[in-house]
């Protein structure tokens, strides 16, 4: 069996994320490929060879650049701050390695529609973390749709609110520079857009008013010093899919009591269905003539979820969402796997985004043909 | 103690729950005022005859205007469709009757504004019927929100939602006639855009979007013949508030699985709280630094609720509402309660519907002077 | 038609729900009988003229027992504390006149066995105010239950619990004394026990433990002087009905957090259904095969629903069980109910009642039949 | 760092549990100790190659035996039917290596009573597989409880449902054979007792109620050979614990609707907690004085939840309470964690579902001495 060598940069909340979905997908599914956890990196040498040592990888560099060159890596995964993104994406794409890179794809859409298009034309595998979308409940979501289940998808209304930015004394970070993708649109609110056209495919034009609240806030935590933030800290849309449906689109990092409150429903002229990633394994389903909504539990009937459990009901994790992430990127390495949420689709994302931003800029609704 | 003559037309839905708050606010009220069941009408004689000795009315009559001139009657009650309150209530204010109209105030911008400057120039009290405002967790709420428990608030996400017209074969009615006020935003939505502004004030801007999705409907019930309807079936808006709070706002008559989802979801910086009309003795809030949701249920603490229970969780329901909203109107009437949902009031959620209507047709935002 | 003079006793909180009940059935049903308010008693000679006023009761009495013996009363409805249910009841049956009776029926089994043989010697109808029966979604369960929805029945899972006597300061009433039917038992648990009884029949056995935690309180509010209590303040149950299905049972004043928590969940070979009183307008069913359990909503394909409102979702109220209580009664006045919760069947729940203090004084099971 | 090797036997639900826990606590802890994968056996030699390099274990045997002599081997982790924990853990224990067993303990409590003393005798580590208790919230919940937030305990609701042998149409399998620790009570209601052990402490007697619903099941699936089945596919309990509390105990493997429906409510004079392993990152909480229940959300704030990710909110799976079962084993191997759920405290919960059967058998109540 062919072996895979796993080059992952970064060591933080996705790095370790990442870390863990390499070391259990082939424990969990009978993968085609072989992987070894070949390389580590991360800028500060001692905890690269920590991390390397603590989650299983064989190398640990404290240069990128040497990772991506080392010829026992076969795939680079990038779990660094956003402006890395692109960096490191065009590095590996230029050495002809498929990339598994964190989201938003890049910290303007230049950035993205260039390593889009450096990805079409080096004709390798790349995958965005838009993770989310690979619970299975999601999967069974999206199969209800386009069976028609609903009937006609008519409207769509989405929020992805979180709180911790909601305390004016939470320090600036990276998040908050517009130079690193920052605000609420980008770090949230672009996995409910790439929800929303997973689910219901093309937005065709946004209108949109976005928020900066908090103006000032210490430079570090506890620190009298202040930095100015422009960033927003929330956003609200309304939406226009291509296939008609019309709905709305909420996103904010201030929304006291949300700790991951990515929620849509989807209404059709048949049936609705609703979702909240708070509760990730259960899915609120009306059908029409129905006596009131459904509560479905995610269960072994789903693949994703059998990969874990025979049992229904006994509930899958955060962590696991990411395992079958880089299951669907292994499947699409050997060939098996077609589509899926690759730079292409993520820079669809990031048009989205721009567009909601101008719509808000001017007022204004905006096509996604005019970004 | 003075005698208050009720005089009641109409005798369908409102009607009847207009009835049953009447006779029921002096059992669990104390009242400054003795009412009495004066005069019901309905256009059909019989029915008038037969209501007016059910619910406990002396006299019944088949001419509206015969009641409004009754003078035992003081006070009009408007429960008939739509675009017979503008003509009731002007003959009501031309005798210098005090009215009380149910919602929507009138079919258009024009009537309504003619009816609260006559209503202005008559002195006389009115009062429209927003009843969900008079529920007791409602005034928590408001109360909550003005004593600045949610700090500053920046955002609101309101739906009214309800499936009664989901089914295209849900025949024709007055109810789809753009000239009766007919579509989901005046039936349903301007409840919403009246709870909107008594708990968070004046809306400054307005930016929509509007669907029909079920172009014909059978002319009644099960009949070949088919209408075109205009009117529309779903509404997604953006809003901007004076006090500086920005949100999303949808109403829809077609989203299959609620049957009476007024629900919205405040937040501010320091709070959040949520409420459902579907669970109407509910209110959800998160208050910064605990540990997550609570839910309260209403109890007597509440002056509205402790007038039908000394024990709480025990649940008011639906006709209650309409109890508290005549019990406002009687306290109104003694000049006990100021403000109030008055005709001013609505005519300014008649400008709300109007822009957002507006702002619909020409895709733009609509500042609330445009109308 | 008929006229059906009421005579109603006691002005607390049921005197209240009893009087609004009165007043409004017959404006949301048609009935059979015309209701008039004939009289109403209080000891306090004030406070029965000024609630007779505000109820709309032609007369008030000081003594009950004048009352009962007015001519234009037809009916005797007592909403008196417990140990007065005896006398009352005794007298009016010995008038030859029907009796609606608050629950517990008396305050020990000896007194309701003397009122059941009463009733059935008078021939009179009789009817006890376990209301919650009345709600029409507990009709609904007890017709899917009949119609083998949930196919053979086998466990039960019941529990009422509130939370007014939870702190130990909350002070001695009458309902803290043995002799006037105290403890939760009689005064929440009796509730579930009747319920218990009407979805699923008989009970024939039981096993039991009853705790008093607060043996003292204060004698009244804030008083220094204690007063020793010996009724029980929690008690759980192993129950066997006759139709093999075997369950749990727990009732509890001190139980934080809950204000109206009369829940059960009854499951059989086919299906489970659940019901939460502090949500009285919904219900919870799972059927084998389907996916999740299903929220159903209240709504007027249920004809005590319709009654009040012909929109689904829209909440019937505490009070409004009361009204479809009083409906019931009217209905068994005129031969047209048949059934219901009379003093035979509120006789049933005080053995049962009965054999649960037997088995939990003396620790073992205890057979129906022994009490 | 000393390395451990760990020896596990078994591959299947619980198996893969094991092995995933294994692979994955080194990767989200800092260990004192550095796990080796040794050896995995299956009596299936196939199937036993086939996992071992699945999940990364470096030898493969079919003989148990030759595993648990296998010098690297240090760990023996047992994962077999029930019936097999006796002479598995009995060979391990004279082997001088510590055990980490499934639940329950053994299939009679004989065995597991022999199996407690040689533990003591051989003096190591040992654990049994009550996972659930892990839960960090679960260890919040115990930590309000020890910390007296609800003040004095006074009531426990406890049950465990599920539904995957609702149908009768479900084969018989060793969990249908009592002498294999077969029923609903060693299945699932094992589980529980452990739980309210570990939350209230020591249950001092029990009177229980349990039945056989459908006695014939096919001898497998779709076979029309039927077997008589003689275990409990449901028990009803009541509690007494040595603290003073009294509660309510079912479990049931026929509960329709139900798929890991491990839940209970805990109230004492101050507050009242409840949890449902349906959905196991909640905690709904109500302190007194408080207005409603509080839904307490799993966050980093608990160290068991912040070993796997830094945001609230995001949810552990049910695969990350093994994880966390196996960290608390390695912190006991080396002498950090105290206490925990040895065989001791497994024979403990032997003890009382023993006392429950006996308790049903003889219809009486039970005290656990005489066990």
């Amino acid at each position: 069996m062919r072996e895979l060598g796993i080059g992952l940069i970064g060591t933080g909340f996705m790095g370790r994320a990442h870390a863990l979905a390499f070391r259990n997908v082939s424990a969990v599914f009978e993968l085609p490929l072989k992987l070894k956890l070949a390389a580590l990196a991360d800028a500060d040498p001692q905890r690269a060879r920590h991390c390397a040592d603590a989650w299983g990888f064989e190398t640990a560099h404290s240069d990128w650049q040497q990772l991506i060159n080392d010829p026992k890596v076969n795939l680079i995964a990038i779990t660094t701050p956003n402006h890395l993104h692109y960096p490191m994406a065009m590095a590996a794409l230029a050495a002809g390695k498929p990339v598994y890179c964190e989201k938003p794809l890049a910290v303007d859409l230049e950035q993205a529609n260039a390593m889009r298009m450096a990805a079409k034309a080096a004709g390798v595998v790349t995958r965005v973390g838009y993770n989310y979308q690979h619970n299975p409940i999601i999967g069974l979501a999206r199969e209800l749709i386009e069976n028609g289940e609903l009937g006609h998808i008519i409207s769509f209304q989405g929020e992805f609110s979180e709180d911790f930015m909601a305390d004016s004394a939470s320090p600036w970070s990276w998040r908050c520079d517009a130079n690193h993708a920052g605000g609420a649109l980008a770090d949230l609110g672009s996995h409910l857009l790439a929800m929303a056209r997973y689910l219901l495919g093309d937005i065709e034009s946004v209108c949109a008013d976005t928020q900066t609240v908090h103006r000032q806030r210490p430079a570090t935590a506890g620190s009298q010093e202040q930095r100015t933030i422009a960033v927003d800290d929330q956003v609200h849309a309304l939406l226009r899919f291509a296939n008609g449906a019309r709905g709305t689109f909420s996103s904010s990092w201030l929304k006291h009591g949300y700790k991951n409150h990515l929620s849509f429903e989807i209404s059709g002229t048949r049936g609705t269905l609703a979702f909240d990633q708070e509760r990730l394994n259960e899915l609120r389903i009306y059908r029409a003539g129905q006596g009131g909504f459904q509560r479905l539990l995610a269960g072994p009937d789903l693949p994703g979820y059998a990969a874990f459990s025979p049992a229904p009901g006994h509930q899958l994790g955060y962590n696991e969402l990411k395992t079958l992430e880089v299951h669907d990127l292994v499947m699409a390495l050997t060939g098996i796997s077609q589509g899926g949420t690759d730079f292409e689709q993520a820079w669809e994302v990031e048009r989205l985004a721009t567009a909601i931003r101008l719509a808000a800029r001017e007022s204004r609704w905006v096509g996604i043909e005019e970004v």
